[in-house]
Formats: C-alpha cells, sequence, structure tokens
C-alpha cells in the first residue's frame, strides 16, 4: 500500500490505523516563515472530531494534533512538519466480533484478499480516522494561504441528505449554526428529524458536500494531467465513502445546451467578468477566478444494525450486524475534510503555478 | 505546463497541439515482450477520428499512428515507446476569426491568462484532439491486457445525451451498430433524431458515458490516494469537457439507506460472490473482483452558431460565433478515449500490485 | 524543502530537526507479511549512534526508535510504517555563540539564503542527525530482504582516513572488531594514533567508505534515469559531507584502456561468470549478479578548534571555533547510513523489477 | 525500463533505440514565452554529434533535431515540447556478427537478463546515441537559463585522459581549439599523439571530464534528496559509462583535515565571499553562488580489437572481436552531454525554488 502521499510541491504522507497508537501526516514542501503553531490546527480538527452532536459516532476521541518538527520559533522553516495524533479511545472489543467476517460495503475483504492482512480493529488503515491526519495537513495549507492569498475562503457544506436536499433559498450565515453544516436553518430542522429517526433504526444514509473556493486566483492548473478539477476529484474520491464528484454543473451538464452552459463574458472594471458558473470557476483545467465549486457524494455507512449477508475467512456464510458506534451519515464528517483537500489543492497548484510560470498571471486583457 | 504524464508505472506522456506538425504519446513502463504493431493501434484510433458519422465532426484527420521505438521484431522491449501521429487536415484559416476574442466555454481564456500564449490554431494544446494521443497509448496498455488477462473486457457506451436516457432495456450486443454506441437499437433512433435537430440549429448537447470493464482481477488499487477509484477518477476528469466522474451507484449513493446499498456476499463455487454491485466494483480503493463501473458526464461542446457575449485580448466586448466544423456532441467521440484511460489505469495498477505485493492475490477465503 | 522522500517504489520520507522533539521516517511501500519489531531496527541504530568510542562524538543519544504504524500482529501490513526516534540530548547551550556567525563548510549560510531561516541548534535539519531515520527506513528494507533475498550480504567499511589506507591484505572478519569498521587489524592500529592525535588538536580528517553488497540478484536498474548506479549514486551523495562516489574502478576508470577494464566472462556451472570485477557489478545501469561495490568520500568535519574566517547575519568579520563534541572523522559513524542506502536502493530496484518485468529474469543464458 | 525521465519540474522523457528510425526527448515544464528554434538547439548537437574529428567514432549521423511541439510563432508556449531526431546511418550488418554474441563491457548481457530481449543493432536502448537527444533537452534549457540568468556560464572540458592530466596552468580560452575540449594547447599535443597511438591499435582508454558552471545563483538545491549535488550526481551518473563522480575536491576530500578543507569567508562589496572553493559550490545540498563544479570519470570503451572472452546466448564460451566504427576515448564526445545534464539540473532548480521559496533568496547577509 505504497501510494500514501498527496501532491505535487506541497506533499503530504498519512500514516497510522484506527486502532494503532497513533496517526499522522508527513508534510512537506511547505513554505518557509509561516506562522504555525497547534492551536491553529486544532481548529480544523475539533470540527471534525467525532462526538460532537448526536448525529456523529459516539466515540470520544479528542484529536490532539502535535507538531514534531518542522516549526522553528514559531514559523516553518520549509522542513518536513510532523504532525502527529494519538489515538486514545481503542475500545477493541467493540471489534472483536467481526475478526474473521468480512463487513458489507467496507474494505475488510479487499485489503485481506490484496495484503492478506485482516487488521479488524475498526478498518485498521482503510478507516475514515485516517482523514483526521489530511485535516491537520489542511490546515498547514489554509495558513499558508491565509498569508498568501488573503481574501481566499474556502467553505464545505451539506446540499443533500437521503431524499431531502436544501429547502428554500440558501442562507451561508446558518451554515456553522447546525450540526449539518447546511445553509438553511429550516432544512436543519427536517434533516435532524429525518437523521434521528434513521439514526433510531440503527441505520444510515448517504449525503452531498459541497466545497466551494471565493477569491481563488485565476491561473491555477497545470495541465493535462493535474488540472485542477482532475486533482480536486482526485482528492475528493480519495475521502472514505465517496462515490462521484462533479465540478460545476457535474452530472447535469449531460442535459444541457451549449447555449444553456456557456458562461459569457462581458468586460468589468477589473478585467473579464462572468455571467454564470456553469464551470465551477475551471476552464482547460484552469481557474478562471470565478468561484471553485466542487460537489461530492458520500454512499450510507456500511456499518448498520440490520443484519446483512457475508462471508468469513474461511469461507463459512454468516449474516453480519455491524455493533459499536458509528455515524449514521458520515457526510456530515466529511465536510470538513473536502474543506482541507481543498486547501492542500489549491496551495499546492498555487506553487506549481510559481515554479512552472512564475508570480501572477502573464496574459492581462484589455 | 508540466503535467503532461499519466500513470505510476505504466506512464505516458501526451505531446502536440491541435494543428501543430504532430501529436502523440510517449509510452514508459511498458512491460517487455508483449506483440504490438500499428495495425493493433489504428483500430482504437479509428473508433476515435472524425467524420464517422455525420454526428462527428466533418474535420478529416486519418490519425495514422507511428511507432518510433520501443518495439523490435513486433515485440516490446520494455523500453519507452514513441507514438506519433501527424496532423494533416490544418485548414487554420477557418480559426482566424477568433485569434483575438476569447470563445467562452474553451480554454482560450484561462491558457491565455496563465501563460500569456494565445495559441488560436483550434485550441492549441487543449484542444480535445491531444485524446488522439490517449487512444493510441490505451492501444498499447490494451495489447498488453490481452496478454496478461484474457478474460479483460473494456466497453464503452453512451447512456444519456441531452434528456435522453436509454428507453428500454440494455442490450450490449447493439452498442457497435449505432454511431452513439448505445446499447439500444431504438434508443439510437431516438437520438438520432434528436441530434439531428441539434446539429441542423448549430446547436450543441451533453451526455453521459459509461465505462464498465468485465474481467477485471480483484486486488488493484494502491490506498490511500492511488486508490482505484481515484485514480480512475483523475483519468476521466482529465478528458476534454467532463464536468462529473462516478463509480457505481454515483451521485445517486447519497439518496440510499445502508441496507439499500450493501452489496452482501455469499460463497460462491469460486469464492466470494456479490448479490449486486452498488459499489461498482470497488471497496476501500480496492478492486473486488465485480465489474467496474465508471460514468462521466460531458458538457455540450462550447462552439455553436448561436452568438455568445464575449471578451477580446484588447479587453473589448463582441459577440461570437464559433464557425468551423464541431461535434454536435462530444460525448460520442468521448467513448473511446474513456476505454482507453480504463485500460491505461488497469494495467498501471496491476503493474503496481505486482510490485508492491507480488503476483496473485494473498489472502485466499474459504 | 521539499524533496525528503527517497525511492520509486519502496519511499521513505525522513522528517525532523537535531534539536526537535524527534525525528524519524515514514516508510511507504513496505511489502505485506514481512516480521518486524523495534528491536530488529534498533541493531542498526545502535551501529550509528554516537559515543561508542573515543572517535566519535561524546553526544549521548539512545537513538530509540518507535514503529508507531504500519506493523500489526508483528508484520508489516503494507501501510506506512512511522519510525520515530525522540531526541533526548538537546544541550542547545552548546550552539548558543554561533546563532549569529556561519560555520565555515557546514549549511548554515545556504540555508539561510535559501529559507531565511537560521536554526542555529546544531544545524536544525542540515545535521547529520538525520541520517538516524535512514538507518532506520534501512532496517525495514533489510528485514524485507532477509526474506526476499536471503543470500544477500551487505557490508560497509571504511579504506582510508586522511593519508592512510588499508595496509595489507584485507580481512574482512575483522571488520567488527575495531572502531573504524576497518578490515584490518593492523590497520585499525594505524588509525588510533593518528585519529587519536587529530583529536587531541581537536583538528578533523576526511574519510573513504566502501559498501559492498554480496548476493543481489542480476537484473536491478532501471534504465536511463533509474539506473541502479545512478540511484546509489543520488544515495550516497545524499548522505551529509559526502563529494564523491564511485562504483567499481570508480576515478580509476580514467587511467585504464579498454584491454584492462574488460571483465571477461566464461561461462560456469550456473551460468555466465566474469574473471573480474571492474564494472562494480553493473552494466548499463543494471546488476550482473557480480558484488555490487560502491565507495564514497566523505570529508573532514567542519567543526573544528582552530580558528575559521566567517561572516554574521549582520554582515560583520568575525573568527570561529566551534566548540561543542563532535566527530574527528563522520566518515565512521557514515558507515552504517552507506549500508542503510544500499539496503533501501536494492529493495526498491527489486520490487520496480517485479513491476516491470515480473518475478525473476526473463531471458536465459545457455 | 519505465524511469526514462529526469528532472523535477523540468522533466525531460528520452526515447528511441541506436538504431530504430528516430530518438528524441519529449520535455516537459518548460516555461512559456521564451524563443527557442531548431537553430539554437543544432549548435550543441553539432558539438557532439559523431564524426568530427579523427578522435571519435566514424560513424556518420547529422543528428538534425526537428522540434515537433510546444513552440509557437518561435516561442515556447509551455506545453511538451517534443524534440526528434532520425537516425540515417543504420548500417546493422556492422553488428550482425554479435547478434549472438554478449560484448564484454556492454550491457547486452544485463539487458537480456533482465528483458529477455537481444536488440543487437548497436546497443538498443543502451547506447550512448541516447544522449542525443539529452543534449537537444540540454539546449532548451539553456536557451531558458540565457534569459533567466544571462551571466550563466556552463563549460565542460577534459582534465585527463588515461595517463595524462593536464601539463602546465589551464588556459580556458584553449577549450573550443582543440578536439578534446582541453584547457591547454600542449597538452592537446601530447593527448593528440597519445590517443592516435590508441586508436591506431584499436585500443582504448578512459577520461576525466569537468564541468563548471559560473554565475549560478545561491539556494539552489532542495535538500534532503533533491540536493543539488545529489542531482548533478545521478545526472553524470546516468551517462553511459561513468563511473564515478565527484563534486569541489571530490575523493580528495578524504586526504584533507577540517583546516585545509575549510571554505573561509569574509565579507565583499556584495555580500559574503569565500576564500576558496573546495565544496565545489554547494554546502549542505544547496549552491552558495560559488562556481559548481563536477568532475565525472569515463571508463574506455568497450569496443576493442583486442579479441576478449565472453559468452553467448546459447552458452557458448567464445572470444569477440567488436568491429565497426567505435569513439577511442568516448569521454570526448561526453563532454557536450555533461554540459546540458549541467544546465537542465540547473534550471529544474531554478523552478523548484521558486515553486517551494519564491523567487530570489529569503536571508540577505549584512
Amino acid at each position: 500500500m505504497s501510494m500514501n502521499t498527496f501532491g505535487h510541491l506541497f506533499r503530504f504522507t498519512t500514516w497510522g490505523e484506527s486502532h494503532g497508537p497513533a496517526l499522522g501526516a508527513t508534510v512537506d514542501g511547505c513554505p518557509p516563515g509561516v506562522e504555525i503553531n497547534e492551536e491553529m490546527l486544532q481548529v480544523w480538527l475539533d470540527k471534525r472530531k467525532p462526538g460532537t452532536s448526536k448525529f456523529t459516532t459516539q466515540r470520544r476521541e479528542p484529536d490532539q494534533v502535535e507538531i514534531l518538527s518542522g516549526v522553528f520559533e514559531g514559523k516553518t522553516t520549509g522542513t518536513p512538519i510532523q504532525l502527529m495524533i494519538r489515538n486514545t479511545d481503542q475500545r477493541s472489543k467493540d471489534y472483536g466480533e467481526i475478526a474473521q467476517a468480512f463487513r458489507p460495503g467496507h474494505a475488510d475483504i479487499t485489503y485481506y484478499q490484496k495484503y492478506g492482512i485482516r487488521d479488524y480493529r475498526g478498518g485498521g488503515r482503510s478507516s475514515a480516522r485516517e482523514t483526521a491526519a489530511r485535516v491537520a495537513a489542511g490546515g498547514i495549507a489554509r495558513a499558508v494561504l491565509a498569508e498568501f492569498v488573503p481574501d481566499l475562503e474556502i467553505k464545505g457544506y451539506m446540499t443533500q441528505i437521503g431524499p431531502h436536499g436544501i429547502e428554500g433559498a440558501r442562507d451561508m450565515a446558518e451554515i456553522d449554526n447546525n450540526p449539518f453544516w447546511v445553509p438553511s436553518a429550516k432544512t436543519a430542522e427536517t434533516w435532524a428529524d429525518y437523521l434521528g429517526e434513521i439514526r433510531k433504526k440503527g441505520s444510515s444514509v448517504g449525503a452531498i458536500v459541497e466545497i466551494t473556493a471565493k477569491g481563488a486566483p485565476a491561473g491555477l492548473g497545470a495541465p493535462i494531467y493535474a488540472k485542477l478539477d482532475t486533482d480536486l476529484a482526485a482528492a475528493m474520491m480519495s475521502i472514505n465513502a465517496v462515490k462521484a464528484v462533479e465540478i460545476g454543473e457535474g452530472m447535469n451538464a449531460a442535459c444541457l445546451t451549449g447555449e444553456e452552459n456557456a458562461d459569457e463574458m462581458r468586460m468589468g472594471p477589473n478585467g473579464p467578468e462572468f455571467g454564470s458558473n456553469h464551470a465551477g470557476g475551471i476552464l482547460g483545467g484552469i481557474s478562471t477566478g470565478q468561484d471553485l465549486v466542487v460537489r461530492f457524494a458520500v454512499k450510507p455507512t456500511s456499518s448498520i444494525l440490520t443484519p446483512r449477508k457475508t462471508v468469513t475467512r474461511s469461507g463459512e456464510d454468516t449474516d453480519l450486524i455491524t455493533k459499536g458506534r458509528h455515524d449514521p451519515c458520515v457526510g456530515i464528517r466529511a465536510v470538513p475534510v473536502g474543506e482541507a483537500m481543498m486547501a492542500c489543492v489549491i496551495l499546492d497548484h498555487l506553487l506549481l503555478h510559481r515554479g512552472q510560470v512564475g508570480e501572477g498571471l502573464r496574459g492581462k486583457i484589455g
């Protein structure tokens, strides 16, 4: 299982299993001289950590991040930054029953077939706990971006849970006021009722998460195989349980005509302005300067209380209930993860652009 | 614009512009001793080439591929294979009018802003003509796969065009009998009428393409950041005009419950068998041995005859009609490109698995 | 300072500074199912650690390695292995005097100019302490190689110190019996006298280290830019204070004629046998199956008690004595580092060969 | 044989065999807007091409380079630049005799064992003809450097041939006046006599080549595993027949004391100045702004007229004379190749520095 590294110039390698002593991220390529401390990173980890509402797993992981290297006198040195998070809640007895059977919908069976390893302790490396390390790495990226692109604002939120979309107009101010990060107070109530029912039944449900970045500069993206949208697609698809990624119109682009889909332009006071954003801020793999808009679908948590048919390592049929403390909708905690990946991709492409083209844009219009 | 290379061990670098002397792919990491010749590759290029029906651009490009290196006495040597396709139809006068204005929906403006270059000759590097090189590289991958995994069958087809999906049951035998590679004779008729109208109006429309691989071995995929689905998402999103990628249930996974989405297992004569395939053949980023199912949405061609508002390099507003010979639905010609990318990703992961884990699976069930 | 990763498929990323809380290596791409524990790694770290004789620095660092991930029930899982070594002896007062002045021969000035950082605590990231992490990673590589190539034997030793080469015939059995790892008891005595004098004067001296690998299989090496000798050259040159790398005859090859340099072949019972090994076991970048022979020159420690002219951050001339506890000849402790790098390169190329060509050799002779 | 790519951001992939239809380099990551044309590249290829004096092979290869992509209206576009050189002199009958036997000292046997391929046509991919592609790629790098670092001067020359070093003082003005690029007119005469004898006997001899770069900026190099010297070592060791690489004092550093090896500093009008350059312009893997000094040893040509013992594919002993047209000293033609690699490494690190740290140095002294 090589290939635990993400990024071109701003690169992080995550390591660790859900029930080992620790997990973390080795962040390489962070520019020097940027202010970083553990508190700045902890903010984002707290957003992702379990047990913040009744709609997320009741596992208690404080998820305290420690910086072991790469920061001297409060600033980055340009050397690798080691971020470590100790695992404290390792009730492995919860998982004892599934040491033999493969949980349907989980990576248990594929990891076993590929590696010959059955790390039954909560999924081992395939656990979504790995995403804590990404959120920490994303915190580094955000700190750098705050210095390099002060106007950049990255925001993630849910737009659908099971059959329920957003009711009425979006109110972005509401995002931080409800456990779903949904931009609508009324929708949050509906969803709370719905997900409460799901949770009580020991069931689960999927979701759609949208991540936007306002203020990202034009010119980011390295065609052909490191287009900005290509890298965003890889970033989001690598998150546990994600089954689809959309940019701008996404799947709906299939239904449109060329007239409908065109983002027309007119000169504004500071350069070209677009009349719409079907493209999600990316043309030919390069950012236009408009809002970047990415969406991804998260499948329902595979761990449910209804028995599902499966098999064991010794080849016997069995029916399995996945007990333990699980998220009824993993989409909720995927929001800060998606934000972290967006931050890492933007910073990486900012550095790539600088390396390949130089600082700033080369072609001026007008 | 570095980053023109795709793949980990089976790697290809594409080069060339739509109206330069030639384009091609430098294929590195192809295993030695595999039979390859130009005819084997030409089959796939002919499938993609323009002008095969009235529904694709009437540009006449024979797209003849030449092998310049890496093959000796009819077999691969393990050295880089250079594939060159000469550009023969370079009616650059068609493009003269747009040398100043940026075509909406195209990469004209982003390439110009990033690189300071306005290669008005049909999009230059950002032209979908680049995909001919991928199809050639994919032909190499297919030839290797034919020796390594003889039962593997990769098949691409369209499942939607504008508002029209597939009518009735799928008949995979029909795929090669119509210009849309749609698995339904009746649907092909409906689509022909619909797209004929679109074409006559000088309009365009989007589409959904599905690529499946039957017989791909279990165990492919390198978590966490080179998961099989991550690499497939990157592969498909890198294709021109693609705005979304789905694996298995895709966006629809958001609407399902854990009970609905579970792919249950029972032991069969040769190991575990799945009762369904919501996962699209991938769990935790590793193939299960089921069919791999990937879909992607292609936006409508941006070049249309209805005038669209845009700006020029000198900063003037203008309205632009994109004349010339264009595909009314670029999804059609994206089918062989998607197949090629699927082949490249599967071969790459087969080699990666061999390098990281060894030949075959390590964990046996039963 | 990105680029802290070494290797193609067996990849390690080192992190940490000489006086931070910890340093370590994130090892990615280790094959699954291999027995690993901390004791196995500690053996190699103990060989490198300071204070083992009067000829190495008297800093006391126990250099205890901890495995934080990637090993389950005593075996590798194929996931990233995090190796952490805590820094315990951080007498930073020793370094207070040099916070302003740049030590000649050290990286102080170049790191400062490049990154704007003056990490005066013992060199920070540029300290040779980083090599402890490599030795730990090399321990992983050795454990895997012990299973994959049981006959492989990697051995490092010194062949020169200052003006003194090896006296008389080599006796490889003596290597572990003296503090220089020199294959000659008599030479060890001469060197001890010589280096004792150097040490007393507060001076230092350079050295040549040779690393051999017996039993490495034929066929390793990935031409053109990851030839086995290319990667060995990079591996050794990346070690602190190394100024030259030789393969086989090395620089001396310049003086030979084609007749003298030819390694002639005759068929032996198990295939071709070479009558000599001027090539150092590598032809065209690929191993022949003969002993691999690599040498590297280490410059004298730059920290000496004789005052040297230098400048300060504020641009003043000054004369600097580097006090503190330093190795009079860093070549000694470079021996286990060179061995570790040899092990990592061999394993990496074994995996690469497997990924690109398959298991074993393809062309049989005879 | 993957791994035919060199570089981090300025990356080239070479392809082609000595006797195939063509060979070349795919150059990715070249910054946009730089003036490039075929004549500019041809200058460097002409310097390397065979048959320029009686001391190089009499094969007649015009080595005309064609630019197939990446340049528009005389300037780079930032897209991949394809450089193709057709093979015109393919007298493959010269090589017929060696189709069965493995030439000692050549890669024939290792390529055969690894890949199962016996491309007897002049070495196939392992031929030094591959270096023509590097020289072309180096021409691109030089053109970019001429704009980015106008004062940079890269110069290669020979310092030893067989037992003969340079007689008397160096006169750099003489380099281009003799077939050895040796900086001494008198030495050139001695060498001409010596090599004339070697050539007449059908023998061959090794050489040492030195490459210097004056005016390279301080701050280049990405520790730890892409140090400037690490990358230079890999670059030079990857050249055919090279057996050793030295930076600054090189192997001789082993013989020096700390006092002798120190490059002392004093403030000069424009910053720190060094009193000597034992380091070869690199400290801790980062350039100091002094001259970069790299040397490499080239082994004697393995193709000689004296019969050498070898074996055949079918396992028979035989004695082989390598007829044909060969260089008596391949070191001569390695000079422009070393220069090209130096140019590529410098440009690559200039771009890397820009991407990771920004434009220019961060720490000012004084």
